[in-house]
């Protein structure tokens, strides 16, 4: 009908336009004169465009989304002042993510409880040529709807059948949000910070943890959870493949609140590399054990070969996936590298700053589309940026990378457990399976002792310094879970059994982070764990220097030999490292001229570059000696800055 | 089937515990046994879970994601190594906006082209209870599919008939993005680095161009389209309202390049103060005039009332909206600033910076919950942030928001540029009309003039210093198509004139930023504009001294009397600014104590912090005086910066 009248003032001011001016209808004037007419025209006939109730509903959504992310933001700032006040008075009992979490709590709870029910006007609907028109295992990509036009709507997940509020079902974001926004820069940010002179230091003992330690903790819970759900059994239909993989990514732990308490009080050094090594590798390895599970799961319903068939597939995927993530995020490290290296765009840091990201970040993204562990890849991608590229970076861009990363990892970090908190109400897949919780609960408890404590007695028959009783109880401590877990298991919620794992791990996450967040004083203390060491305390004032811009910084120290170098393997890469990776991919001495055998000196020649030739050998701390060089350039950067 | 056998291995299992191991299940012992027992025959009987096919799908859809995101960030890294090539040889005929675009186009065709067509499985759905069970001009938000389980389908919009490939699909992201994540800070930063100086001197200048200038192009912009539908009818269904609509989003330009030259050339700094702030502020102008046309648009359907009515109530709505975001904003950043000032969070760069980032954000946020403008509300936020809150931020966090948001504009900016150029390619939406494109075009050129020349030509009766011919012409090349346009016309393309709309933006904005990007030099010595001014080069040493930390910045200036501030208003500002603002909102002398009147006193003394008694009186430059008494803190920052 709109259209019909629209139509019939067409009809008349076309006559109108025809008759009136249509001669000379090139000149310029006569087409201000067709402006003025058509306004006056057009505001009289002016129709409603058709689609006007769908705008009001494009915009509802957006108010809703805007609402939406404001509770976070807020929840966030809430947060950040809390911590502050707390840093101020120096308490200790509570940690930020443990802050956040009970925010996020309180306001799921308010959401869940206050906000008034606001009708979400779904409609039930059945395939136009009946439900045999396709395969029923797998429910189709879209669905297109024919009214007086045709909608297309996309799959969102399985839905319980009693109807929920719109907010709640706003109050919760895509999964795959935390996958390829929130987690690549918690974990890049590990990598990039990891202090790898004691890293390597410990690197037999921390793979071990990660890598036995982690396997041995996922079959232990999935083991005792599988024996739990046949003594009980639970409405969820868990098999052990379900069980086995909530064992591996419940492995894998969190100890961000614990960290922060070494940080604050200079814990041992050696103590905070074990606890963050382990705990950053063993993310890496929960994620890739989890999908080989997964996998084996797969290949046991395809059917093809036999269990054990299967189960060598499985290890197979394992090591393939690991080790090929491993090399894409070194590989990529070092293209960072050398970009930087033989490039001048460290002249203008802005781009030096987002070529760094974006090449992080594509890391993640490259592993993720090969169907690898974009986790792993982009860890070991940061150790390399923090090995290699940093040190070609302008002085200008190693402080923005790092405090960017340090921002993005901050703000991510807390999202995720104020998130952890709210969706508690809000989530509409939760599943309370109380005795299943409380299982698992045993069950990780049990798991994480069978990994620490026989893996420590191992590894102290190898050890000069033997792992003291009270580090393996640390280590034993410092096992919460968070980030890394819950984002595992809300990928996945669309059977009732992944929708009750994802619930165990929420509580778990929660009261783990909530109560032995605050216990790590009272561990030190009871364990006499060495605080307040010197080397520590010196990193910072280097880290403090570096900080407001004098350039020296502690993370060049890393891979430089000492005495205490003990593990073969890291005395073996830190060889190659210093005669081959580090000439060819930094400014730093000896040049390749100098390592390469004589018959390949051209190439050598040629990555080699003038920098690297005109400075003198580079040490550990004064490694920024060519600084004189970049800041000449400052001009040029600056033009940058403000562009 | 698969439950079948899987209770099968469940009974025979629960059987074997009961025999062998219930007596002595509490024991640990027995619970190892359990766990060894349950994992051996777990892997025997292991059954797969029911949904691997969802987990299959779940996974595909993952790799498209990333490879999808992955396309983007190949893209920007590339256009990041152009442009420093392009910068490093001072190539100037291309802007890297351009490059971004050009790059955009190039890979949307080989996605569009080259990629194998991935069937994307949909089925057409009929409603279970009949076409007539719900209201039929709104499609509902949400469709119910009942096979073995229930699944949901959430409305994603309106759908040719043609098949599209999912790699296509895949390659556009939401419009919600652009709003919610990319415009933020694009906008904020335009804010927070605007030179307020010169900005605040030709106030009469930019808001005239602004507000009247834009309404004026976009009334010129509408009209003519709407008289040219009326000759030549589309197949669109044009009304008045969305020529219209269209004419007010397109009125929003982004002279990015065009700048970029300036900054470049260091020209006139009156020169770049009009042409900087008019696009800032006729940004803001544009999306609320849109917002209202279409608020007129509903007014007229839902029918109450006359036209006049309408009219009238649209520009209530308009004054409404734009001076409440406006408020909004202002007040925000006031918070902030007042935070800032009494907390002594400025301990904590992290903190403080996180902090300074989410009052910012949740500004836009508000603004946009309640229905107003975000881009308005967070453009105020962020000249107030630069203007007070800069002020009380530690020295560290003055340099890491500056880096910060520096990034983040010019990742979203070339992020948008590069979309617009995949998009023209793989959006599935486009719908391209030759004539009406080439009308566009004459209308907008058209509308500029309309805009620029009348008003230059009214302002020049009541300005000391003219707007010479130079200026104006300048000022209308600089008119070029951008970021805001583009957003506002994805945001909506349900219906065939909004995709009409949106291909006529996109090809305008492409055409416009490469061609007038290239061209701006020749413009500035065609029409003799002043270039390599000493104020911008002193402006830029400074901001290079900040830059490298020592302190001091260009950003305090803002608002500092001199002898040619001429705009009435600007002198009342700044005397209320100078007495009452800052002596609240920061650090800065004479203090409120001084300014107030005596009666007062107390509630001044309240306001007035030990650092503003101690400091002597604020200079332009060295306002930084306070530093010392920071960088005493500079530990605490530490402890922060490592956790």
């Amino acid at each position: 009908m709109g259209f019909q009248r629209q139509s019939e003032s067409r009809a008349r001011i076309e006559n109108y336009l025809k008759r009136k001016m249509f001669p000379g209808a090139r000149s310029p004037m006569s087409l201000c004169l067709i402006v003025v007419v058509a306004i006056s025209v057009g505001i009289v006939h002016a129709e409603p465009s058709s689609d006007v109730e769908l705008d009001e509903k494009a915009k509802a959504n957006h108010r809703l989304d805007s609402l939406n992310i404001l509770v976070y933001t807020i929840l966030l700032s809430l947060t950040v002042l809390t911590i502050w006040s707390f840093k101020h008075r120096r308490i200790r009992y509570l940690h930020e993510t443990g802050l956040a979490v009970i925010y996020g709590l309180i306001v799921g709870a308010i959401i869940r409880y206050a906000s008034a029910a606001t009708p979400y006007f779904h409609i039930n609907v059945v395939p136009q040529n009946g439900t045999e028109a396709f395969n029923q295992s797998v429910p189709p990509d879209a669905l297109w709807l024919r009214l007086n036009k045709t909608y297309s709507y996309v799959f969102k997940g399985e839905v319980k059948q009693e109807e929920s509020k719109l907010i709640e079902q706003k109050a919760t974001f895509d999964p795959e949000i935390f996958f390829n926004i929130l987690l690549p820069p918690i974990i890049f940010n590990a990598g990039y910070s990891l202090k790898r002179k004691y890293f390597f230091r410990n690197l037999g003992a921390i793979f071990t943890y990660a890598f036995i330690g982690t396997t041995v903790s996922a079959l232990v819970i999935g083991g005792i959870l599988y024996g739990f759900v046949q003594l009980v059994p639970t409405t969820a239909q868990f098999t052990f493949i379900d069980t086995l993989y909530f064992g591996a990514f419940i492995s894998a732990t969190d100890p961000v609140t614990v960290l922060a308490v070494f940080n604050d009080l200079h814990v041992d050094v050696n103590m905070y590399a074990l606890v963050f090594g382990e705990s950053v590798l063993n993310d890496a390895v929960a994620i890739v054990l989890a999908s080989a599970i997964q996998n084996f799961g797969e290949e046991k319903t395809t059917g093809s070969g036999s269990q054990v068939y299967a189960f060598w597939e499985s290890l197979g995927v394992f090591a393939w996936t690991f080790s090929s993530s491993f090399v894409i995020g070194g590989l990529m490290g070092c293209c960072t590298a050398l970009l930087t290296k033989f490039t001048h765009v460290r002249d203008f840091p802005l781009l030096e700053t987002a070529l760094f990201v974006l090449m992080s970040y594509s890391t993640f993204l490259i592993a993720e589309a090969a169907d690898l562990t974009g986790i792993v890849a982009v860890l070991f991608c940061g150790i390399c940026q923090a090995h290699y590229t940093y040190n070609n970076l302008s002085r200008d861009s190693r402080l923005r990378t790092k405090q960017l990363f340090e921002l993005l990892n901050f703000l991510a970090e807390n999202f995720i457990f104020c998130y952890i908190g709210v969706s508690m109400f809000t989530f509409p897949k939760h599943k309370f399976e109380a005795f299943f919780i409380l299982a698992a609960f045993v069950a990780i408890i049990i798991g994480r002792a069978a990994n620490i404590y026989p893996l420590s007695f191992l590894l102290n028959l190898g050890r000069k310094h033997k792992i003291s009783w009270g580090f393996q109880h640390v280590l034993f401590f410092s096992g919460l879970r968070g980030a890394i877990a819950f984002a595992l298991a809300i990928r996945n919620t669309l059977s009732i059994e992944r929708q009750t794992l994802l619930t165990t791990t929420s509580v778990i996450v929660i009261i783990t982070v909530i109560v032995c967040g605050g216990s790590t004083n009272q561990l030190l203390n009871w364990f006499n764990i060495p605080v307040g060491v010197d080397d520590e305390a010196e990193c910072m004032q280097l880290h403090m220097r570096s900080a407001d811009g004098s350039g020296a910084d502690p993370y060049v120290e890393g891979g430089i030999p000492t005495q205490q170098d003990r593990a073969l393997m890291a005395r073996w890469w830190h060889k190659f490292d210093h005669r081959y990776m580090k000439p060819l991919l930094t400014h730093s001495r000896p040049t390749l001229l100098e390592t390469l055998p004589v018959f390949l000196t051209p190439i050598a020649r040629l990555l080699t570059t003038t920098e690297q030739l005109t400075q003198e050998r580079v040490e550990p701390i004064n490694t920024l000696s060519g600084e004189p060089t970049f800041s000449q350039q400052f001009d040029g950067q600056d033009h940058m800055r403000r562009v």
